[in-house]
């Protein structure tokens, strides 16, 4: 139920030998799929030859039987999901990338959002280079192919290619013979690494996708790493480790699966603990607590755990509103989470709820629930949210859009709880949230709370928040 | 996760005046999407002209803006879903049912099952009569329009209908100028009506369909009754009403969606009151309890309830596996629940488990989820099913396939235990479900567990189970 | 380009084993396609099993390679291709039609239209009789199985269903062990049948459908004929015979494809011998003969090849123009005559053109068509029909509307010439038309024509050509 | 029924304002349809904004109601259709291309085939640059945007760029505010425009797109002009101008729609001219001289005209036939042709027949329509092709393939006719082609025909009609 969308997952497997590699990335995919359902792409490696489908649509309606029968074996595959942030969608859009150049072909899928993609590309115009599509993805192709003319290898144009693009971005590459990862050297995003008992090498997002494919993970791919996968075994370049690690602690808050292990930590307990804290801060007097379903049951559960206050299931989800769902007729349009979103009466009847959601961003979903339990006869409603307020945008692929659309840079806590509808509002503390998955309070990104930002923010990136409201109007004229 | 498989859901409206009663109509079948996925369809009813729409699908699927567009607007509509039981599938035998006859059009839609539908079939074809279809809906159209024939009114042809058609059936009925709701004598499918603020009756198999199109609910439609709506009001008709009431108690356990209420008994408190009943019978010691997602959710927290043992969010369940899902892929084939269900395996590496699910038919999808918590590190798995053994065949709609596929038919607890890989294993008491609803323990149609059928089962019907799987052999030569 | 909408084709197999009869009908089919447009359907009969496919749309879209396959093999199928006449269309009424009745499965499909039609289903509703379809076929489906069963077998119900049924009708019929073919006893439209060199019979509308399968032509079906195929050979039966033959002339001038033959003459002579009886008429001085493509075209050259006038190539017709063709844009939408057919200028130029099309209508198409000439240069157009004028309604199935809509009955001659444009205009000669077979000039129905009709017209039919336009109405009330 | 397929079409509109351009394109495209089945494209220009739909298919199945109205008004619109020569086909190489470059955007489309494309593809892939399709269209747009990066204009970019670029091509660039169409300095391909009554001027590969457009023709592009479009007018550049003109000699035979004026010739006079130089050539004694539909009927005309014996409709083209056409069933497959194509047997039987057909490839066809008209009882078989016999592949984006398949390479005219089953044999003369026109026997390249190539063919084009076998070869070993 979330307002915010999740951006990119990406995927790769190295085979030993010639293999199902298309349906390994199909089942990989799957797994992925929470984090972009805007397009999905798998491209097959055999022996040199790249066989590539990628079309708008979730994995299971852009892959039939027929397409995938079609991408046929190989020994090497990558694949990626995508939510379109920034940039147009569309299937122009879709990954992996596939390119030929001079060394032959190259397929590339990225998880991530360049912070210097306007001035690279404007580099490579003035030279006379075109570009397909809108996508940072072309931009790190072409940085990529130009470092491997001066280059003796793909993986030396990679490393020499990290040295220009600055921004977040867990990338996967295939060259003819190799499959090489990347992470960018704040590790903004999370990327890891497994192998399966006949001995295929599996990069993901993140580890569900391994588990999904039968894969024991290994270790995540360090900020900075490029982890190369060749016939003759691994190859690791630390040329660009060693600066902070700063993962996205939205991860763990939203945008990752529950089940997934991230730096050793479940995402679950992330999630139960994030729940926990809010209880230690928010000692609410009430009858039961619910979360909305489905990013919300956990830190509902964690709540209910340190507090004691039972948990109730007080929402179901319809299971069958898939993206294409139509909201026909006048009457009924308004409300489209009544349709998704059903509660279950007899749990909160008469009851002082305590309603734990992920977070709050325009704040409009939010009203649309309080007003659905208070229907349902709920006496108090107090409303938690499992991070802090979002305060500032996010340069790096998540889509938390300029402080216009935040509720929390206009309003207070008490005039937002009115606004809402709810009885009381609760944030996660920012002081708690660095310390989700149990470590030291370090690590983390948190700038879309606290504003600060592991990297620079280029001039011309920080205005293009709002000028490209104009750049992607269609009447915007871009004369000649 | 469930190896049964629901039968249908049947939705009516009926509104003072013409309007988009295609989308109340969607909405509400949205709402009953559980009920069935293998047909749906609408027919909307323009002042006597009947547009029709239906095919094979989700809702989502069979109904595009487009559609809906085309089947504008009315004063009535009624809409279904389905999922094929014994009969073949497929375009053919979507409903509603379209049929001319002396009087004008008249349109259909069932749930439920005839148990003498074959002799029902059989007289009218010996009257030269031809079908179009296998459904028994085919035959319920011929008896209501031969009725019709000799009657003064389409709602007289029902009832009189009614002496003539024995099994299970919630029926809605909709002439040019009328809509009928008809219930069995015995009730053995839910049916109830409700009412919107402007003024607009509408007719469900369960009252989150109301609820999903604004309406309130008034009450249930009586095993019996025939309720018919026109412009001039609502009339009742009791001839078939006084015979003892037996719903199927599976529509509490899984069948109905946990925030319906069927005679004032929220699905969802059924559940944990299984969970309880669970609990007292089985009072493992345990460190956690776990639901099998979506339908063990709430018998597992009934469990936790009364137990005291803490309740976890144990599985993820892939949400984006629709019914077109394909497994490609030859190693990974046999094993779809590991695509389906993921553990989150912090939850419960180390721990003694008690898992809750809603049912075991054959037995294998338990052995796939015990293997899985077994995988991620399970101390003990105690495996608890929240209705009891089924032991008989369902002749009313249920898919309760023949004594052959049912484990608890050959083999003892102690020995299923030990083919799913369970430390234990416990049913739901065959005394306890009949109190599932807080009731005095009398209503309920529990044949499939103690065999108990609240009506004769004609000898061909019984020997049809099996001589069925010859007739729909498609081997089978039916020579003139 | 015509104005005029063929009717149906049926198509039939009788193999001595089982072999690929779903390709021999779609072969079959596509030779037919020009007879409709509006659906397709195949039913093929695999040892009592019958598999079905229909759907709206052309032969290519309805059958898919993977449709076909579904259908898989038989040793007997029908096929159907169908362009609504009277009665509505879609997907509902796509034939063949198959039923099951007491003595099993029946598929039928059927080329003509019934006169008693309305007043057979009428006694049938009477009975409590419920239609699925507002098609004859359904009529003709009921009156079989009732003959049924008091009839021996599956032949004498046809022959009994004879005595009931009136109109046109080419008729295929397939029980689960006989393939049957029957015709009007006035032979209103053809029916062939002929046999192959691996012992398949093959029954046809038209020889050309005969000849796209490798099938030798045998002879016709005769009027009243029912040819019964089984594996003990052929029976034929005569109860129906000897009235008066009065096969369809449209099917020389218009339906017929030219290089199918029909009672021994080729139609591309007959409509050969229409221009050179139109020549003899009208000995215009002229300098180039064009024909409309593609029915003008034979007439066209006929006329030339009498008069000595040099014929000409002087239209191209976009052959790309399917039946989805979209006419989008407000400018162009008026003019859909010059998007389909262009004039060769440099063939008109300067010229005396005789234009020759198969009929006139409304006279709409002919006015743009002679503009398209006048605009490409043209110095004198005369307009020959290689019809007479249509001053009557059809009541066998051809498209030709009532007198409102048919120019010939509200102007002379003279009139028409002035509305289309064209310096002068000529019909082909009512005493012509009897002889376009080279024939005796017996044997044909020309009603259209001439308003001698061979059957009774039933009053109700006679009024409901008006009556239908409001029962096809959306509006029309049909209050219960 | 030929087996040389067409190469590609272009179109374009520069509209004095804001209109329906997707229209006007589509309806343009579809009268350019015979030179292209494989994809189709347009992209409006909306005041700078570039909105593109193209697609595998034809303008019907690529274009519907619901696409064309996604692509909305514009003052500017350029569109393609296109049938893959040597490259792969598919949806990644439709054109038009679009581009983002330096100064905005650029959509580009060409009709032809460069000769230098694979060195200049090396020649930017040195430099790093990434290609995202093996077409030449991105090579001339490399070539174009490496121009506009140091020119004044993109209209000086085109000119600065035609220095590099070798081969045929009639190009449509469109600029944000800018349609430049420019043809290859030997005018290979037909390039022309033309002027609507609304002022908006269309360019197009042949005037039947201008027509069907309602527009007037003004003249060709000349041979190596480039003409500019923009709101203050017309500019033509004619730096490349003076150079041979060497049109393909074939467009007049087979590539182009007989009503297309091309240099003031129509298409169908040249046609009619080369059955009257095959008449001059060959005085054959027969009864009758037949076309093979649709583009051996002008010849067979001028044929008859020419020698006086009798022009026969001898064919009927299935017109049903679209390119998803599948030929199921083992017995049936083998003979497509027939189903393709049927013998009006009534106007062959008994005759010496003289057919005509537009060239002879590699012969299969040719031999299957022989033995057609003598199963439909032919006397004698005289076969004449309107084109010389093929001896030399195309470089310029015909379909003419390497010599092994040209079967006039490999035997002599006496035993071609014994091949293919014919009585004689004949080829328009060599002498003959270059006056189609009526001209002077001037300006056309027949280098298939007599191997006098405009351009230099340089060594590694030549060698690679071989290679490329091997790199379109999925098993091709590109290894990093």
């Amino acid at each position: 139920m979330s307002e915010i969308h999740e951006e990119c997952g990406v995927f790769g497997v190295f085979a030993p030998e010639v293999q199902e590699v298309a349906a390994t990335t199909y089942y990989g995919l799957f797994a992925l799929q929470h984090r972009g359902q805007e397009s999905a792409g798998i491209v097959v490696n055999d022996d040199g030859i790249f066989r590539t489908h990628r079309d708008a649509g979730l994995v299971n309606d852009v892959f039939t039987a027929d397409r995938l029968q079609k991408l046929g074996t190989g020994n090497m595959a990558i694949g990626h999901v995508r939510y379109g942030t920034k940039k147009t969608g569309g299937r122009e859009n879709a990954q992996p990338l596939v390119v030929n150049h001079l060394k032959g072909n190259m397929a590339l899928a990225q998880n991530g959002c360049l912070i210097n993609g306007y001035e690279l590309r404007s580099e490579l115009e003035n030279e006379g280079c075109i570009f397909h599509t809108t996508s940072d993805i072309e931009v790190i192709a072409y940085t990529i192919t130009k470092e491997r003319v001066k280059s003796r290898s793909i993986e030396q144009a990679v490393v020499g290619a990290m040295h220009r693009i600055k921004g977040s971005y867990s990338l996967v590459v295939m060259s003819p013979s190799k499959l090489i990862a990347a992470r960018d050297p704040h590790g903004l995003h999370p990327l890891c690494y497994g192998i399966r008992e006949d001995g295929a090498y599996i990069v993901a997002s993140e580890s569900c996708a391994l588990n999904a494919v039968g894969a024991q993970k290994i270790r995540e791919i360090e900020p900075g790493e490029v982890l190369m996968f060749t016939k003759d075994g691994l190859v690791s370049d630390r040329t660009h480790c060693g600066q902070e690690k700063r993962m996205c602690v939205f991860e763990y808050i939203y945008t990752a699966r529950p089940d997934s292990i991230i730096d050793n930590c479940c995402v679950h307990d992330a999630r139960r603990r994030a729940g926990a804290f809010l209880a230690e801060k928010y000692p609410i007097d009430a009858d039961i607590v619910v979360g909305v379903p489905d990013s919300g049951l956990d830190a509902a559960l964690g709540y209910s755990q340190k507090s004691g206050i039972p948990y109730g299931i007080g929402f179901i989800k319809n299971k069958y509103i898939g993206r294409t769902f139509i909201a026909p007729g006048q009457s009924v349009r308004e409300d489209k989470v009544r349709i998704k979103l059903s509660v279950v009466e007899s749990v909160i009847r008469g009851k002082r709820v305590i309603l734990v959601d992920d977070s709050i961003v325009r704040g409009t979903t939010s009203a649309r629930i309080v007003k659905l339990l208070r229907h349902a006869g709920a006496k108090e409603v107090h409303m938690l949210s499992s991070a802090p307020a979002f305060l500032n945008p996010c340069y790096y692929g998540t889509d938390i859009d300029s402080r216009d659309n935040l509720i929390a840079c206009h309003h207070s806590v008490e005039e937002i709880a009115k606004i809402i509808g709810a009885d009381s509002l609760g944030y996660l503390d920012l002081q708690h949230v660095k310390y989700l998955d149990g470590g030291d309070g370090t690590g983390f990104c948190c700038a879309c709370f606290d504003g600060d930002y592991p990297t620079e923010i280029p001039a011309r990136t920080q205005a293009s928040r709002f000028e490209q409201k104009i750049s992607t109007n269609p009447k915007f004229q871009n004369k000649n």
